[in-house]
C-alpha cells in the first residue's frame, strides 16, 4: 500500500516521503511508521505537523509511545499533550511507566494535569474512564447568534462540535442541540427554547450499560454528569464502538472458558496465555472426574456388555452440543437486552418443544444408522435413542434456563456457555444412559 | 417508566397523554406504544407530528408497521413516507407483503420510487444495503459561503450535515469537508481548497468490510460510490453499530453451531428454531460415532480392563476444552483483522508452548488426584496422565490451526470452533489413550 513512500524513505528521500505522508490518515500514517526502522520512524514523527503528529500519537501502541516521548524534546512533547484530546491522553498516560507521566506531566499546564488526575481516578468499566473533556457548552440565556459565535472562536479544539449542550449557570445539564439546528434557526431565538431533552449517564455508568444507551438511541455522542448533574465531560462513538468490539472480545473468551485479557493474541505471551487458560481448565477437569464417578458406579452394567461404551461420546458430544446450541443463544440474546428473568418461563416452554422436536429426529436417525451398521440388538439400539430422546430433551432446557437464572443472582450468565453446561450433561447424559440400559436391558 | 402516560391513555385523556409523549426520545415513543393496547396506539400514532411519526415508525418492527399502513388513510402514508429517511424505507418496505408494499409505492413520488427500487436490488450483506441517499454534496468550485447558503437550504432533509461531501461535475467523489471546517474557513475560500482525502466503499463492498473500516478509521459517516466513482449515498454509524452486532450475534450462533438467523430469540418460532439446529446437531451426532468407532476397535482392551472407561470422558473433556479456548481465540482475532494466513507459524510455536505449559499442569495435577483418590495402580494413573498431557498439546495447536487454515481455503473459519474441534478431539483423544493403555498396561 505504501510501497512508494517506504522506497523514498529507504533512499533517505525524507522530505519527499513527507509530502505524500501527510495527504494520509493520520491511522495510515501510524500504519506506515510501523513498517520501517525506529530511527527513521521518529526522524519523519517529528517533521509531522502539529496535529497530524498529536493525531497520529493517539494512534500509536503504547511501546511506541514510550520510546517518543522517550526521544523528543520538553517542548515537542508539550506542544503534543497541548493537540491531544483528553481521553487520548488519559489511555496513553495510564499505560506508561513513572517516568514517562513525570516527564509528560512536567510539560501540560496546571489545569491540564488537574484534568488529567481526575479521569485517572474514573476505574476502568465506567463512562468516566472514556469520555473527553472537550465538548462545546452553551449558555441557556445565549441566542442562535451568540452560540454560533461562541463555536467559531473555540470549536476548534472540541472533539465534536456536531452535538452542543446547554448548561444551566451552575453547569448543571439542561438540553441538547444539534449545529444543524443552530445553523438553520432564527438567530435571535434563545438556546433554552430550541434546545431537546438529552440522554444523558453519570461518571460510574457501566460501559457496557453506555454503549446500550447509544445502541438504542442511535447516538453519535452522549454527555457524561456528576452526581450533582454538572455536565463533565462527553462520550463519543467512536470510543463506544471499541467498547462494543471489547465486550464481544471478553464474552467469546470466557464463553471459551477463557479469562479475558485486554491485549491482542499476538501481543500476549505465552505465560499470559497459559495463565488465562489453566484455571478453568482445571475446574472443568476435575468436575468431568464426577463423570467419572459414575462411569463407576455402573462399572458392572458396563463390564456386562461393553458394546455400550461405543455409544458414550455420542450420547455425551450431542447432549452437549444441544446444550451449548441453546445456552449461548440465550447468553446472546440477554447481553443484547432482548431478555429478561420474566421470560423465563416462555424460554423453558419454547426450549421444550424445540428439544422434543429435535430430539425425536436425532433420535430416529440414530436408531436408523444402528440397526443398519452396527451389529448390536434391537434393545441396545432402542436404550440408546431412548437415552438420545431425553439427553437431547433435557439438554435444551437446561441450557435455556441455566443462564436466565445465573443473571438473577447476579452471576455472568457467560458462565453458564458450552463448557460448563457440557460438562454437567456429560454427567446427566451417562447417569440417564446407564439407568436405562439397567432397566431395559435387564441388566444389574 | 411510562406509569403517569399509561394511566392517561387508560383513562381515555389521549390528548393530555400526548403532551407528555411528545416530549420522549422516539426511540422511547415507539416502546411505549408497544405497552397499550392496538387500537389506541393507532389513535395516539396518528396524532403525533409527522417528524416524530416518521421517526417512530422506523423504530418499529413490521408486524407493527405493516398494522399501521393498513390502517391509515393514503395521505397519512404519504407524509410519512416524505419524511421517512431511504434507508429505513428500504427496510421497512423488504419486509411487507405485496400488498403493502403496492399501497405504499402508490404513494411516494416518481423520484422516491426509482431510488427504492435501486436500493432494493443491493444484495443484504452490501454497503448498498444499508446506505442511505439523504446527503449533503458540494460543488468543488462552490466557496464556503455558498456551501453554507446550500446546507442552511437543504441540510434540514440529511441524515446528517455532519460531514459534507465535494464532488466534480461528473458526480463523482473528490473529497470531504466537516461542518465545523466550513463554520470556521474564510467565506471565499473555495470547496476544492478545504476539502479533505475521504474513504469511501462501492456499493457492493461487503457490510462487515465497511464495519471494519468505520473501527479502523473512527469514522461517523461515509460515502459510497457506484464502480465509476460517482457519489450514490452515504452509511452513518449508527448503522453500522447494528451491523457489528448482527455479526457478533451470527458469530457466537455459528461457534455454537446454529445457524444463523436476523430474528430476535423471542420472536422466532419453535419450527425455525429446530431447523436452524438440527442440521448441524445431525452432522456432529455422526461424526461421533466415528469417535463409537475407535472405541470398538479398542474393545478387547477395554474389556480386560474397564477402569479405563472411567476417565475417558475426563480425557474427552479437557482435551476438547483446551481445542475451544485455542480455536476461539483465534477465531476471534482473524474476525477482528488482527491476524492473518502469515502468522500461522507463529500461532503454531506459541500454541505449543502454551499447550505444553498447561498439559503438563493438569497432567500433574491429574495424577495426584488418582493416586489419592482412585484406587488404581500407578501405571494405570501413568497411562492416564500421559495421554491427557499429549491430547491437550495437540488440542492447542490443532485448535490454533484449523481456524487460518479454513480461512486460507476460504472458509468461515468460524466453523472451526468448539463443537467441530470437539468432535475431533474426541476421536483422537480415545485414540491417543488407547494406545498408550495397550502400550503402557501391556494388553492387546
Amino acid at each position: 500500500m505504501f510501497e512508494n513512500i517506504i522506497e523514498l524513505i529507504e533512499e533517505n528521500k525524507l522530505f519527499e516521503a513527507r509530502k505524500y505522508i501527510i495527504e494520509l490518515n493520520e491511522v495510515d500514517i501510524e500504519q506506515l511508521l510501523g513498517e520501517i526502522p525506529q530511527d527513521k520512524m521518529l526522524r519523519i514523527f517529528r517533521m509531522l505537523p502539529k496535529e497530524t503528529a498529536a493525531e497520529v500519537f493517539a494512534e500509536m501502541d503504547s511501546d511506541r509511545q514510550q520510546y517518543i516521548i522517550e526521544s523528543i524534546t520538553d517542548r515537542e512533547i508539550n506542544s503534543i499533550m497541548d493537540e491531544l484530546y483528553m481521553d487520548d491522553t488519559v489511555d496513553f498516560i495510564e499505560e506508561m511507566p513513572a517516568n514517562v507521566v513525570k516527564k509528560v506531566l512536567r510539560n501540560t499546564d496546571e489545569a491540564t494535569r488537574k484534568i488529567i488526575n481526575q479521569l485517572l481516578k474514573y476505574p476502568d468499566d465506567c463512562a468516566g474512564s472514556i469520555m473527553t473533556t472537550e465538548f462545546v457548552d452553551l449558555k441557556k440565556e445565549m441566542t442562535a447568534r451568540d452560540a454560533l459565535e461562541h463555536i467559531r472562536k473555540t470549536g476548534m479544539d472540541k472533539e465534536t462540535i456536531d452535538t452542543c449542550y446547554v448548561i444551566s449557570a451552575q453547569r448543571k445539564l439542561e438540553g441538547e442541540i444539534s449545529i444543524r439546528k443552530l445553523i438553520l434557526s432564527e438567530p435571535d431565538t434563545l438556546m433554552c427554547d430550541l434546545m431537546e431533552t438529552v440522554k444523558s449517564v453519570q461518571t460510574l455508568t457501566d460501559k457496557e450499560e453506555t454503549a446500550y444507551l447509544f445502541r438504542k438511541y442511535n447516538l453519535i455522542s452522549m454527555p457524561v454528569v456528576d452526581n450533582e448533574n454538572r455536565l463533565v465531560g462527553i462520550i463519543t462513538v467512536d470510543d463506544v464502538i471499541d467498547v462494543i468490539e471489547q465486550e464481544n472480545t471478553e464474552d467469546f473468551h470466557k464463553m471459551a472458558a477463557i479469562a479475558p485479557s485486554e491485549k491482542e493474541y499476538l501481543d500476549t505471551g505465552v505465560i499470559s496465555l497459559a495463565k488465562n487458560r489453566i484455571v478453568w481448565l482445571l475446574v472443568l477437569m476435575i468436575s468431568a472426574t464426577f463423570t467419572g464417578m459414575i462411569i463407576r458406579y455402573f462399572e458392572a452394567t458396563l463390564s456386562q456388555v461393553v458394546a455400550l461404551t461405543a455409544y458414550m461420546p455420542m450420547l455425551m458430544g450431542t447432549g452437549g452440543n444441544a446444550g451449548a446450541q441453546s445456552s449461548t443463544m440465550i447468553i446472546r440474546s440477554l447481553s443484547l437486552n432482548e431478555l429478561e428473568f420474566k421470560d423465563i418461563f416462555k424460554v423453558m416452554w419454547k426450549e421444550l418443544r424445540v428439544g422434543i422436536l429435535t430430539a425425536f429426529m436425532l433420535a430416529v436417525v440414530n436408531f436408523a444408522r444402528i440397526m443398519i451398521f452396527d451389529e448390536v440388538g434391537v434393545l441396545v439400539a432402542f436404550t440408546v435413542c431412548a437415552s438420545l430422546f431425553c439427553i437431547v430433551t433435557f439438554a435444551k432446557v437446561v441450557g435455556g434456563m441455566l443462564p436466565i437464572a445465573a443473571k438473577q443472582i447476579h452471576l455472568d450468565p457467560v458462565i453458564m456457555a458450552s463448557p460448563i453446561i457440557t460438562t454437567i450433561l456429560d454427567a446427566v447424559s451417562l447417569f440417564v444412559y446407564f439407568s436405562f440400559a439397567t432397566t431395559f436391558l435387564g441388566i444389574a
